[in-house]
């Protein structure tokens, strides 16, 4: 080991060094993991276990991914004060339990959000122009021998049922209006900054609606939201988004109405017991069919990464959170 | 035959109305068709046939699809002021002639633009994002086997250079805004009412550009107008979509640089010899392939049939063309 110019130990400066860093808990269950732990670790201590006798002085708990975090690991982290999150929805943490120990929970969506959106309409325009049953017509060589594939829907004029109005969701319209599309949208409550029409009752906006796109988070309230009663009302016509999270959409009654024609086609990111996925999809020309893979992108990790780092320092240094969880 | 109340002939008088009807050649080569010939013979006298004795009288034809308007067709048709399309590209009618003889030609890309932008947009969010390979991944039930599917890329801050901006790449444009990309176009002119920057030099904006969106139209100075040079500028991480007609691509060279993974990857609705599409794309991940329906949906013919009649009916009033054609 080298002694540094004017003699003092530099290997035990650095670790006083380190002493002085916040105390971070990594929370990242199999498969998940930190890809960035480098960087984390110039600015934070880390800490990777429950089991570790720093856990009960920890105030922040980094989950990473959808590593669920129940009361029971809540229970190990007496002085815990903020959970930052790695992922657009939270429904993989206990927020009941948060609520009632005041510990504040931040997301991902704004690092999310745009590759949510963008994905959210590629899906509804494949959907409606059928661009994924084309390329597979096309290459299985049927254009000669068959001719002209049959037509799609047009989209602009469409009257688009936005189902959460959050982050992606406001992304979605953004893009939509611009694409002429009429936007409608359901949320817990009304936003006082939004003039699109709000439809409290999830029915009610099916039936005013040709599209419904799914992006809200998954509660207990929103468990199965989509059932057979809004797909009847949304009608033969109609075509589902679902970039949100599977069990928004009963699974079982979706693929009955797809089967049977009483909606017209879906577009799905998500399912209920992923990576499971219903067999009879596979064999339906109506539906797109996407691995859980809306949110993600290259560029879209790397703006996490910011995202939580700022979110870490923010809370360190007692400023304003960069996307805390409304838990009301 | 029944006479009517008042004695006359009605038949005899329905045969002179028609006589007072315009004179409208239509001009449809098989498999083309006209669907709403009822509507227009309410209106005009049609005429089928360049046999017809009437063709010499004839100043306006109705061109249906891409049937073919030759020199040898003007020939027939001395009196003959306008040609009314019904397709957006106008490359199988003889241009260089009907401006020579002062013939004006409408086309139908007011009718059909934003069905054509919006799947312009759907192949580009598909191409990059991978949603029709990844389609193909969940429906094969690669996903509980092998894992996550690889990342597509962000569409947003991406540098799209649109190569023809009229009707169709205006309103990709207008969209793309919308998504947070970065625009610049090339096209005959730079146009004096657009703010994005122009490129008169294809391989100039082929380098400054992520994407290229092919939405011009096809003569004889934009045949192979993106060949190798302007892919090798564009770049490995490039992407292509085409919409306009296959031709404005060397498709030999296009398909030699997506195998040997030159530029990234690309979404193709039209092809140099439809309906045959080269088969070596067949086996590529990197490609979206589209039988040349871009432009295509129910509502869009609808809405032609409207800019049809108002095109003919703006003739013979002397009122200004809805959709003229610049034949400079």
């Amino acid at each position: 080991m080298k002694a540094s110019l004017d003699g003092s130990n530099q290997s035990g400066e650095k670790m006083a060094a380190m002493d002085e860093l916040p105390l971070v808990l990594v929370h990242a269950l199999p498969p998940f993991e930190i890809s960035f732990k480098g960087r984390l670790q110039s600015r934070f201590q880390l800490i990777d276990s429950l089991d570790s006798t720093f856990a009960p002085h920890v105030s922040v708990l980094l989950c990473v991914g959808p590593s669920p975090v129940s009361s029971d690991t809540l229970r190990h982290l007496p002085s815990l004060q903020c959970i930052v999150g790695s992922s657009a929805g939270v429904d993989h943490i206990d927020l009941a339990e948060c609520r009632r120990r005041g510990i504040t929970v931040t997301n991902a969506g704004p690092s999310f959000c745009e590759d949510g959106a963008d994905f959210a309409i590629g899906l509804l325009i494949d959907v409606l122009r059928r661009i994924s049953a084309a390329d597979r017509y096309v290459r299985a060589g049927l254009w000669p021998m068959k001719g002209d594939y049959p037509l799609g829907s047009k989209l602009g004029g469409k009257r688009v049922g936005i189902v959460g109005l959050g982050n992606i969701g406001s992304e979605i319209a953004k893009r939509l209006v611009a694409f002429g599309c009429r936007i409608a949208y359901n949320s817990r409550n009304k936003k006082s900054s939004v003039s699109f029409p709000y439809y409290a009752n999830i029915c009610n906006l099916a039936a005013n609606s040709d599209i419904l796109i799914i992006c809200c988070a998954l509660t207990k309230e929103t468990h199965h939201l989509i059932n057979k009663d809004v797909m009847t009302a949304l009608g033969k016509e109609g075509v589902i988004i679902n970039v949100g999270r599977g069990a928004l959409i009963n699974e079982k009654e979706l693929v009955q109405c797809l089967e049977q024609g009483q909606i017209r086609g879906a577009g799905l990111d998500v399912f209920e017991n992923e990576p499971d996925v219903p067999k009879e999809l596979f064999e339906l020309e109506n539906v797109v069919l996407s691995p859980h893979k809306a949110i993600a992108t290259p560029e879209s990790f790397a703006s996490l990464q910011e995202l939580i780092v700022g979110n870490l320092e923010a809370f360190f240094s007692n400023k304003p959170l960069l996307s805390p969880v409304n838990l009301e």
